[in-house]
Parts: structure tokens; sequence; C-alpha cells
């Protein structure tokens, strides 16, 4: 929502906080089978696409989040040939992921077809890669497909979704997790957002507790800043069927295309964990 | 300023941006030869204190700030036996400093004897220390003492200031810097709070050129989050007259103190540069 002065806030109530953009322009707002989506012209964050009254994405800052939800899950992966992204509809994770050559098939699994077709307006440039012959878009509900998916089908599967509450909320559960350990190649991984570090903390342990419970091997977090999201400081929890300790630093260092945040020595240091977080890990 | 809904607000202006708490109760409110300090209770981010209507510090998250303007720094130097801490008025950096062992001698040098005052009184935690034997409090202006300090005299100085305007403009300078490089022995390093990265990339840039043109050998920028700072993304940039690459690792593993943040894992991963940041650094 924009005040009479121009400014869009996020209010976090449960965290007694609030971010505010400055707007240019509303550009668009509908309301979709799923969810409420606005656009805004904002005077420094340059576009930005509101779901249900939070930020998702802008212009300026969603580097950190795109390159760190895909680039630190690929190289650690030994090979990854076949990527599932379940929401992802800004389509920029599926342009990072496409980025990586060993990719041979991407497939994005938005349950809300206006939003593609918002960042396809709105947001071209994350939109580069849809046409790639290796893209596919479906628009249907990731949990529906990774039920009905062949077991052992995927090496990578990246969770990028709306916060647990609303159409996400059944992306952050066990029996989701059970479903895409099943899909996955025996040396498979997920990786998914889990919310502020600081405002979550109890979250992100729950979903390492319950992603081994769900038979993944082994869990790591990743931390990175990311100023539009609640308290500025996110993270990604990966699960992997086998080892999360491989990286293929070589390849990161060779990549054959730019970054703005990703790099070698960024991937390594994403994952150090601050020392009130390790009391929450499992072991 | 807090509005009709118990709402303080920071705007970043230029940045089109803002934070905003959730106020309690106003605690105090005073103009001080310097600058208008307020302190609020919020709700989720404990006790807070405001300069000139910025955030500077609260209860919740101030020990991302302190850790990492500290410890990275006194890990770096060989044998910090004497510290100055130039502004860090609240006393936090101050405490921090004062877990080392090897610290035989801790000067804290702020302009505004109220914002200790007021931090004893209302954020009595981080000033555990002010009474210990090797701590000094003066009450000067930061500029003047290095002027007048003598060459060769210190370890170690933490630039621990409010933003480059007002009273703390004069300790982002060539001139400023040139009496830190004076002051140090051989192996002495500096470190200052230098903005935030995805706000100010380009203030952070011209301190490495300013330090080096200052006579420090190496420069190196630490990136964490802070959560009440504008884009909740921030940073310390460290000057050595020596090597920056030293880490005593073993040391910080086996600290004799307990930290909510930093581990050497977090040290190591702190120095890590963006990919856009790279181009910005001297050489």
């Amino acid at each position: 929502m924009v005040n009479d002065n121009g400014w869009f806030t996020e209010v976090y109530p449960k965290h007694g906080s609030a971010i505010s953009l400055k707007v240019v322009e509303k550009l668009h707002e509908e309301q979709t089978p799923f969810q409420r989506i606005e656009i805004y012209e904002t005077e420094w964050m340059g576009t930005l696409m509101v779901i249900d009254g939070c930020t998702m994405v802008s212009d300026r800052d969603n580097f950190l989040y795109h390159e760190m939800m895909t680039h630190p899950a690929l190289y650690t992966h030994a090979n990854p040939e076949t990527v599932w992204i379940i929401g992802g509809g800004d389509c920029g994770s599926l342009k990072e992921v496409l980025k990586h050559p060993e990719v041979k098939k991407a497939v994005q699994i938005e349950i809300d077809e206006r939003v593609t077709r918002l960042a396809e307006q709105y947001f071209p440039e994350l939109c580069d890669s849809n046409h790639d012959p290796r893209a596919e878009l479906l628009f249907i509900d990731g949990i529906q497909w990774v039920k009905d998916a062949a077991a052992g089908s995927v090496d990578l599967i990246i969770v990028d979704s709306t916060d647990p509450v609303g159409p996400a909320e059944g992306l952050f559960n066990a029996a989701f997790y059970r479903e895409c350990f099943r899909c996955l190649k025996p040396d498979g991984l997920l990786v998914q957002q889990s919310e502020s570090p600081l405002f979550h903390a109890e979250l992100i342990r729950d979903m390492h507790h319950t992603m081994r419970g769900a038979g993944f091997a082994t869990t790591r977090t990743l931390f990175f800043p990311q100023f539009i999201y609640p308290s500025g400081w996110w993270s990604g929890t990966l699960a992997g069927k086998g080892t999360l300790d491989r990286f293929r630093e070589e390849d990161a260092r060779q990549r054959p295309f730019a970054t703005t945040y990703y790099n070698p020595e960024v991937h390594r240091a994403a994952f150090a964990a601050p020392e009130f977080f390790k009391p929450l890990l499992p072991r």
C-alpha cells in the first residue's frame, strides 16, 4: 500500500518493523486467482514487484537473491543437468540457472502464470532466457508436480517461493520434502529460500530437522544480504542426498558468465554460520 | 521522529527508502552541544538510541556491528596491546576490545560525553567493562587526540563513528588518516566503519584510495548485515601499515569469551568481496 506521500511500506508486524520505498508511479495492480500483484516504479530501487503486500523483486537488488539461490547449489552439484525451479515466476532464477552450460533442461513450475507474464512486461532483463531451448515454463502447482514426477528424475530442485503462508505454505513441510527426495537422483540436492536469520532462526532450524527427517543426509544454510526482504538479511537452505561439502571451485572461477555478487570467495563465505546459529543446527 | 501511530522512521532520502521501528515508549530526548540524542523502547528491537534522526544502536542487533568492528581487526593484528576507539560512545566496541586478554590499554575517545552517560543508563550491558582497569574513557575530540598523540604509540585504532556528515565528517579524510598512520606502531592498523556496500560503494572506494594515499600499505573491507543501518548491509574498512592477510585463527578459535555472530569462519567470510566490489578496489 502507498501512502499519500508516495511511500510503499511493508510492515513486519511480528518484528515491530517496516521498510518503505519511495514510489514514482504505480505501474500495475491485479488480483489473480492466487494473490494480489502490484508493480511500482520506485525512486531508487527501480521497478518493484509486490505480492500480497510483500516486496518480491526489485531491479536494484534482485541480483543478490537470484545469484545466491542458484550458483552455490549448481556449483555444489557435481554435474547438474536437470533443474526444476518451484515458484520463481519472475524468471530471475531460471536466467541464472541457464547460464550454466552443464544444464541441459530447466523446468520452472510456477503456480501463477500472471507473475511470469508481468515479469516479461516489467522485468524484461530477468526474462532474457525464457526462450532458451533448454527452458520449459509450466504454470501448475509445484506440490502436485513433485507428487506426479518420476523417482530419480532431477539433479537439483530450487524452491524459489514466497513466504510460508498462503500459496507457498505447502512447500515448507515434510510431505513436500519427501516427494522432492524421491524425485532427486542419488546425488541430487534441493535449495530453498529460508527467510531471515535475524527474524526466523527457528524456521530455519525446523527446516533443517524436517529436511533430514524426510531422508536428506545433509543440510546447510547460506546467508546473504537482501535489502528489500525483512531484516535486510536472508538465507537459503540446501538439503543433499549425498554430500554438500563439494564445491566445483575451479568451474566457479572459470564461469563463462558475468555475476554481480557471486564469486568463489562469496560462495565459501555464504556458508559460514554465525555463532548464534550453530546450536540450532542438527548434530 | 515518531508518528501518531507510534512508529519511529529513519528516511534515507538519497536512496528513496526508509526503515521504521515500532515504539513502545520514548525514554529520553536531549540536545547536546554536538547532536540530538533520542532513546526509545521499541517493540522488538529492544532499546534504541537515535542520533540526529539516525538509528545508532539497538539491543537486538548491536552484536553484529560491535563484534565485526573489533574482533576481525584484533585477530588480524599480531599482538594488539594498545587500542584506541575514536567515537564508540555507546561503549559496545570497548566492551568487545577488552574481552581480548592481549589488550593492556584501551582508550575510548568520544567527543560527546552524553552518549556514554546515556548508554550507561539505557544500555548497561554495553557498559559492563567501563570500569575495567585497562579502560580509559576520554570525552574530547578524536581528531585533536590523534594530532596531539606521540608517533608510534598505538597498535590498533578503531574509528566507530557516525556517518561522514556533522561531527564525524573530519574522520573520513586524508589529514585524519595521515595522523592515524603516524600514531600507529610499525605493524599497526586502523579499522573504520564504512557505510553500506549497496548505498555507498563509491564512499568505500574513495576510502581505500585515501587510506593508501595517506601511507597505508594495504586496505581491506569486511561486510556484515546490520538491520537498523541503511540498506541492512554494512561494512568496515581496514588499513594496515603492514600486512592485513594475517589471521590469528587458532587464537580466534580458542577465544576465551562468548560471541553471538563472530567466529573464525565468519572472520574469513566477512572479507569476501562481492564481484561488483572488486573493480572499485585499488590495484
